[in-house]
This record gives structure tokens, sequence and C-alpha cells, in this order.
């Protein structure tokens, strides 16, 4: 019944989600003992979030610019 | 306000969305005795939900691979 | 695979609870065709929800003064 | 620590995602003395927003038929 | 439609969640142009939120201990 | 910025709160290249859980009676 949600940025190769899934729900079985676990990845495009106060997209340009 | 969040699988048809958020709301209208309920339809593709460990799009392929 | 999330308020009557998990999951088994839903109940406390602006809680107790 | 997250309609100028970030995080920051404030905005499809038993799509063909 | 979600840390006093709803919702109008918001303040004890692989219980023990 | 929101049942023991949030973090790290990482652990009773239309604490019961 666990439910994993995971809130980042966009993951291009999917062997990366691949290992997520897999590692996060090796985890959750180890600490919850329950074998049937669900793990949803969501991935955040960088004009959708905003870490104080700032959008990543704007984030990343003034990094850029440095 | 009661606040329905519902995730799976992408639908297609429109018409299963319409009685998706039709069949949910008449269910919570029932239960919660309230008039104002909201459905949110998430779509997640198959490579960005894990069960037990796996990867949908994974899993799909190993079944018809049978 | 697919998660229903409930937030509402607070609901007393188990025999509800049980009401609300059978007939939101009978409508997903319809709609996805897929028999394994999970259902999760989330019970807000009126001063943690907001609407339009005000606490449920304040908007009782207009209520009731009138 | 503190995560904002808004479920919302599509917003298509990035001035308003940067103007709903940025004072989101100023109202947290406000009240909660806590300077790290996450936002996550969503953008739901009217397709997939049902309120009162409706999608907002098909709320929305009713308006413009009137 | 709008719905905001806050993950912070538990509030005392209930004024401070008033007009956490109050302004927040301030904000959602007049971004979204829509009346009708609704907020759901969550509160995370400190031993179930972690920050960089720390839960917050543990972080505040060590700093009270400098 | 990636938020790892997890939903389980009720986890006595702090020190496997700690486990989680430390197991979740270093996997998160490692797939995001990304050092700062939250997690929400949530807490769910089992009588605010169905899984295949059934509370959880009516499946426990079944099981012991058997």
């Amino acid at each position: 019944m666990p439910t994993i949600m995971v809130e980042g940025p966009p993951i291009k190769e999917i062997e990366r989600k691949r290992q997520l899934v897999k590692k996060l729900t090796d985890v959750a079985v180890e600490i919850y003992g329950i074998k049937h676990i669900t793990v949803l990845i969501r991935e955040n495009a960088p004009e959708n979030v905003g870490v104080e106060g700032q959008l990543i997209i704007d984030r990343h340009k003034q990094s850029s610019n440095r």
C-alpha cells in the first residue's frame, strides 16, 4: 500500500527513472516490511517550480550569466 | 470543499473522464453531504510509475514478450 | 495501481469511511478496468481549511450566529 | 522547508507564474518565518478537472453556448 | 477551483492560520482571476519531515546543543 | 528542491523514521545530483486507507479471525 510521490526536475534517461523506482522501493520495503510499493515520479518543468521566491528557470539564467 | 485527486494511467476517451468525474462526485456528495466537490484527474505516463520496484513500461514489455 | 486521495472534513462513523472507500473503488475499477485501487482518506480539521479566504471554522461560526 | 503546491488551470504567461511564486513565497515567509520556501505550480488541463460533477471543458462549452 | 496545499510545520495560533489562508487566497485570486480558492494547511510534526537526510527533530536538537 | 512524500502506515519507532528519511534522501541525491532534498512522512491510520475496496482496519480483522 505505501505510495511514494517524488516531485523533482524532469529526468531524460529512462534508466535513471528505473533506478529511482528500484532504489526508493527497496528502501520502503526495508523500512515498512511491505512488498507492494507504488512510486509516482512527477517531472516539474523549471518554469513551474519556485525556490525562495524565484522560478527555477530564472535562477538558471542568472547562474549562466555569471 | 472536498477535493478528490485520482492518480492513474492516461485516459484517452474524454467520455471516460466525464464518467469518472461524474461518478466520483456522486459518491462524495452522498458520503459528505456537500455539493461542491472538485476532482483532479492525473494521468501518469507508464515510465513515471513504479509498482513493486519496476516501471510500468517495463512490466508491460515483459507481459507482451510472454 | 490507481490511487485516490480524498481531501475532506473529518468523518466520525467508520461505516461512512467503509462506504466511501467501497464506492470510490467501484468507480475506479469500472473506469480504469484495474482491480488494485488504493484510497487514502484525509481528514482536514476545520481550522486547517480555507474557502474563499476564510477558515471553515470561522464560516461555521458566522452561520450559527445568524 | 515549507512547500506550497498550487493546483490550477494552465498559465500561459511566464510573468504570471513569476508573480505567483514570488507572492505566495512572500506570504509563507511572513507567516512561517522561514526563508526556504518551495512552490510547485501544477497546470491542470480543463478536461482533467471536474467541478460539481462536470468537466471544466464541458462547463465552458455550455457557457459559450448561452 | 484552484486549490493550494501548504506543507509546513505546525501553527499554534489560529490567527496565523487565518492570515495564511487570507493572504494565499488573495494572491491566487489576483493571479488566476478566479474567486473560488480552497486552501489546505498541512501541519507536519518535526519527526515526520526530513531535510537533507535528517529529521527536523534531530536538527533542532543539534542546534540547541550548540 | 526535490520533495519526496511517503504515504504509509504509522511508524512507531523514531529510529525507523530516521532511517527512512536518510535512505530515501541518499537515493534522491544519487539520482538527481541535488543535495537539498525534503522528505515528508505521512502516517495514515488503518481506518483511513482502503485497498481493493476494503479499509485496512477491516482487512486486518479478517486476517486475525482466520
